[in-house]
């Protein structure tokens, strides 16, 4: 069987209002798009691309209803320090996010909280002392306890 | 104000059924998980990483309810030619995967089709001309008509 890439090359968000979207991600996470429309916006992350996109244009372009709610899930934004957390997490939800989890220590090390963005896409912002950051942004996986 | 690191370092989807979930993304997309227990699996992306996980415990770490859904969201998973299109469908479908949408072009150009895990997590599998992939599978966007 043919190996296919492992990769991820959008997320795609779907969205009720682009301003108050904008508010959260340009002020909240201090992130600059790389085009935008009066529809969509697009940021150019580490080595792939974040949408935010009119829920219902969303809908239209996988053939489902709005109303089909995908399963849970959750994006996570990883921080150099644990001192980032929480005025990262503050300006979140001054921005428009609502708190999730008040950030605390998971049981695998670290420290992390969660806010979902107005549009009730959960962030974690997480600080995780065991996987690197490259300068590009990019993180690679590593098991704990490996050294 | 401090600028933030344009970075997803994680992309967490809530499972119900761990076999069926690997089937899915080890069969279906033929990646190889970077770490697995009973609960979770791990694949190292395109510097990022693809976490599956029970749905309830990702609702328990974020301290929501596993009825509270999120808003509609896409991963969207990119091929170099127009031909892997349909066979990687095909291929996913054939693992537990639901068709959301047929493959065909979308009004910006290249070719794609929706296919949902089976947690109704919504994959669009496209050709996409314009944006680059690098050998690490990175993708960069390029905005429509730009060169």
């Amino acid at each position: 069987m043919q190996k296919t890439l492992q990769q991820i090359a959008v997320v795609t968000l779907g969205i009720a209002d682009i301003a108050r979207s904008k508010h959260f991600y340009v002020d909240g996470f201090a992130w600059t798009p790389v085009f935008e429309n009066d529809e969509i916006v697009f940021y150019q992350m580490n080595g792939l691309v974040l949408a935010t996109w009119s829920a219902a244009a969303l809908a239209a372009d996988m053939e489902t209803s709005p109303l089909a709610r995908p399963g849970a899930c959750a994006l996570a934004h990883n921080v150099r320090r644990q001192e980032e957390v929480e005025p990262l997490m503050r300006r979140l939800q001054a921005c428009g996010g609502r708190l999730l989890r008040k950030a605390d220590a998971p049981p695998h090390g670290g420290f992390r909280g969660y806010v979902a963005d107005p549009d009730d896409h959960a962030w974690e912002i997480a600080f995780n002392p065991v996987w690197p950051i490259a300068d590009d942004g990019s993180v690679t996986f590593t098991a704990p306890g490996a050294t």
